[in-house]
Parts: structure tokens; sequence; C-alpha cells
């Protein structure tokens, strides 16, 4: 049986500190109207999508420091973010947003959803769980932070996989579904969400395929030629570009092989104030680990591609059919042992 | 501090049923010469290096099947092969060799040593822990067999790194090591090895890296142009083939990068029996993920390299620095589930 839906990758270009959240969902609503029109049934967005990625600045404030943050429980009720979500569903789209969250005890989590149209409702909620970078701003005054291990704690929701809705056999469900049911049915994708970093982390993507997902997902923001700033290899800005632009392929690639899923991922990228270097890149990924399509710019761009659900079992049932093959009696220090240790000198 | 050493990967062409086991040693001999004349300290031979790959037969007799294997606790003193590790002695280069051993209980497994040139003995033995395939044969007579779920017992030593010998800071340890100690320091590398299928199992590299390993090592038997009899998806031999190399590169840049090692990979290459087509690609990967040395043949080949350790640093200490950056309390289900579990219909 195939299960063939359009999805796409809704790229997010250049964004500055002074930009207005309304102007950049100006945007994404532009992306989501160019996707309306190649039939694109899944959206995924770019992680903290709404703003320029703060963590890069020491914003001593915290009222400075909320407005890039989206205050309680519902991002749909956002006033600023409320018309994206309310297009999504005219359109029949449903939507993956990422967005810096802080809740009602004053929690900030790097978090993003999962909006079905058909349900006109979050399905699934992520926060992003390896946070990288600093809690504190580096000394050297040319250095580049990384302050998300300042502003957001670990994600406390897990790797959920979940059903995406109304994607699949919408036919046999018209027939089925009465009033006031849910539209998700088999044949529907098992999704998982990631943000980020990560994707650079195999036990998030394990722990989603160990509950069967087909498609993963991410939005990122990865620094471009400043990476060389803090390596402690030598690069010219061009070489840490291209090296971080290889780190992010070769991990979405890699880890969607080895996962047996499709894969899409979203950038938000370009020259944010002026000044702060993000990668392009964003891709979909099959489950043989081929790039089926990606970005071309580092600009506003959607990157469409159509997949089969279906291509995901050979994978599944193959080489990578866990059941058969995992032998889960050696692999207890994965969640045993958090840092490193070394075997003793003899 | 640098930590130089040479290392190579022995990559070894068709072997045929009744090739005898000394004519392949003649031939890893002459690769072992070689690498002594390019100052080589570790050569890594490939998976079942001594036979035809011949979990690809039905071999009914077990008469007949314990020709494929070595017997006994120590493969040093099998006589076909001793030479080999007298030889590596006398050259002063560690060896990988992978073999099929049959225990004196009668259990078999795929498994490979560590060989110390320097202590003059086996450091470490590994059996392979992800064996494919299946147990009974195909009833296709035209599908072709993988039957090392028949032949062999998955490995019950688990992934235990160790600390190798002798290659780093030779002058140091002449003045400090007295008569009859260890020649092994702090300095030598943290290694782990891994066999084939392994290297496409997340899991395996992980629990290494949680011990710090900073060079993982395989050899590998892999299916070239007649991949396409078993897959779903139709190809073409030689399509096939390009795509088995594509995802045994993928995999090692991409293991090696998130577990900041190096990794040495040793193919069994050619055409077996004059039928059997395995895959080449023997290569010597770095920390970053990039292939420093690839093999050009599909024959006999040496592959060689110089690597510097100190280079696992950067990865180690940053981007891959488990202690700040991992969160194991959502790692559970890797250890806990062997097989899928979906998340139920709503």
């Amino acid at each position: 049986m195939s299960r063939k839906i359009t999805v796409a990758a809704a790229q997010v270009g250049a964004i500055d500190l002074t930009t207005p959240k309304k102007a950049v969902v100006a945007r994404l609503l532009k992306l989501l109207h160019e996707a309306a029109g190649k039939k694109v049934k899944i959206v995924v967005f770019p992680e903290c999508t709404l703003t320029t990625f703060f963590p890069r600045h020491l914003i001593p404030s915290q009222e400075e420091l909320d407005k890039y943050f989206e205050h309680g429980e519902d991002i749909t009720q956002s006033p600023d973010v409320k018309p994206l979500f309310d297009e999504a569903k005219a359109l029949g789209i449903d939507i993956v947003l990422g967005y810096a969250e802080r809740t009602p005890d004053g929690t900030g989590y790097n978090t993003c959803v999962y909006y079905s149209a058909s349900e006109g409702k979050v399905l699934s909620k992520y926060r992003k769980i390896h946070l990288p970078g600093t809690s504190e701003p580096f000394e050297d005054p040319k250095a580049v932070n990384q302050l998300e291990k300042r502003y957001f704690t670990p994600g406390n929701l897990g790797f959920e996989a979940f059903r995406a809705s109304g994607m699949v056999q919408d036919a046999v469900k018209k027939e089925t579904v009465k009033e006031g049911e849910s539209t998700i049915g088999k044949g529907d994708p098992i999704m998982g969400m990631l943000i980020c970093n990560d994707r650079r982390w195999p036990e998030a993507w394990r722990v989603y395929s160990l509950q069967g997902a087909e498609l993963i997902v991410f939005g990122f923001n990865t620094g471009g030629n400043m990476a060389h700033l803090w390596g402690s290899k030598p690069m010219s800005p061009e070489e840490a570009k291209t090296e971080a632009l290889f780190h992010s392929r070769l991990v979405q690639q890699a880890n969607s092989y080895m996962n047996a899923c499709f894969s899409i991922s979203s950038a938000r990228c370009g020259l944010d104030d002026g000044k702060f270097d993000l990668i392009g890149g964003s891709a979909i990924v099959s489950p043989e680990g081929h790039v089926l399509a990606e970005a071309k710019t580092e600009d506003d761009e959607l990157v469409v591609a159509d997949i089969d659900l279906a291509a995901v079992r050979q994978g599944k049932e193959k080489t990578f059919d866990y059941g058969r093959h995992r032998r889960i009696e050696t692999y207890g220090l994965i969640d045993k042992q958090t840092g490193v240790v070394e075997p003793d000198l003899l």
C-alpha cells in the first residue's frame, strides 16, 4: 500500500533583534500560501522561528529577554502568531513551529509544536533536550556566545512519538470517520520532533524509531562562518561554514538511514543583525539516507518533496528489524552513565 | 600534546571456498611487510579474514563447516595463523584480525582480536553482537543467503574498550617501563572493536565512546552487486553496489563524528568463488567525519594514514562533551525495549 504525501521545509532567512514578530509571521504566511499552491500537507518551520537567534546575545534585562519568548500554555492563542495557525487550518496544512516558550511558572524552553489542521489543535509539543552552548558568556569579546544553557531548561517531555493526522487515506476516512471523532487513523504517519542540536545525538532518533517513527522533523539555527572562532582547529570563515553544513547534512542522512525514517530539516539562516551568519541547508531526506530536496538559498525558501511513507518498510523489516537484531543486554551504559569513564591504566 | 601514529587498513580481495588458509595468511604477511615499510603501528585486517565469506553457503556437514572456523581459545597458536602473529611481534606492529571462532564447548562466534606486538599477546577479544541475515536459507534458489544467524551466536563479551600499547610516547616509556611491566600507559589510544553490521548500530559506537574510545576499528564483508536480489526496491546490480558503498561510508563517517573518534574499516572484497561480489571501500576516517584515506581497488591493498589522536579532544570537549550535554533520563527505551512499539491509535 502506498502512502504518499507532499511535505515541505519552510526555511526562514535573516531576522534582526528589532524585527517585529508580526513581520516574521507575515513571511511565514507567504511560505504557507506557496505550500498550499503545491498541495503540501505538512510544513516544517525552523527552531525559534519568530525572532533572531537571541542566545547569541547576553540580555541582562528579564523584561527585554521576555520579548523573545511566547508566554502561556497555548501558542495558537498568542496574538502575533494566531493568524498563522488560523490560516493553516483554513488551508488544511499541518505545521510544525519552533519558538521560545515561557511557561506560567517562568521556566524557559526551546519548544516546537505540531499543529493539526484537520483536528484544529496542537497534537504534540516537544521541548529541546540537548541544549548546546554555555550558561555564562565567554570572556573573550571576539567569541560568539551560544547561551541556550542560560535561557532554556532541558526539555521535560521526553521523545514522544505521535500519529499525525489527515494526510493519508482521506477517501477512506471520509467514509468511516463520524462527526466529532478523531480523523487520525492507521496509515497516518508516526512522527517524531527534534530541535537543532538534538539531531547530532543518535539516542534521540533511536527513542523515536523504537516507537515506529516514520517521519522525524526538526528546525535548526546553526552557526555558519563564525564557527572558526570557537573551534580549536584553525579554519577560514568559508571552511568553517562548509564544515558546519557538512556535519548538519551528515547526521541527518545517517540517522534517517539508521532509523529507517524520512526526515525534514528546516533552517533559520542568513545574516542576522547584519553579522551573525547561520547556515541554510534545509533538506528532506529518505529512509535510505538520500537527499530528496534541499534549499538552494540562504533566505526564505520552501523546499518540497513528494514522499511515500511505505518506503520506510524495507529498512524497518530488513537491515533495521529491531526485534530480530537489537541486543539490548549490551546497551546498558547508554542510559546509566552520562559522561565518559575511561578504562583503568594497567 | 600531539599523539601521532601511522595506522592502516589491510583490505583483502577475493578468496574462494577452496583457498587454503595458508595461502591467505601468505597474502596477509605481504600486506604486513608493506605496512612495516611505511612505519605503520596498527594494521586492521577484515572480518572473517581467513576464508571466503562462508555464510553465503548452506553447509550441512558439521565437519565441512568446521574447516572455516579456528578452534580453541588462543588464535595466536592456531597453526596456519601463528606465523602472522609471530611476524607482527617481530616487526613491532599491532594487528586486528577477524576470524570465525569455535570455542571448546562448540559455540561459534564471529570474532576479532587485538594483538599487541610489544606485549606479545592478545590484549582484547570482541565477538560480533549484531548478526545480520537469517537462520534458515531462503527458499528462492536465486536469493543469496546470509546465514550468520545460523552459524554464529551473538557475542557475549559486550563492547569493552581497552588501551592499546606501545604506539605513543615510546621514548618516555623506554625510560619508565621496568622489565616485566606493561608497556601500556597514558597517551596510548583507547580502542574499541566492531565487526561489519555492528557499524550500522549507533548503540555500539556509543557504548565505546562512553568509555572514551579514540579509535574504533572494524572489518566487514558487505554484499555488492547482488544486494538488488534481496531488496524490495528495484535496482540494477551497479546501483545496488553504489548504494551498499554509500551506506557503508555514511555510517562510518557519521558515527566517527558523533562519537568524536577516529575509525578504521577494512573490507574483504572482490568476487568470491567467481560470483559473490563484496564491496571494497576500506577507509580511515577522522573524528570530524572526513575520509582521510580510502581503498582504490577491490583487491589486496594497504590503506595508510597518519593520525594524531589529540584531534579527538575538540569533539569530546565541545559539541560531544557527554558530561555536560547528555540527558540519560530520556534514553531509557534504548536498553529496555528491543523491538518497535507504535503509539496507540486514538
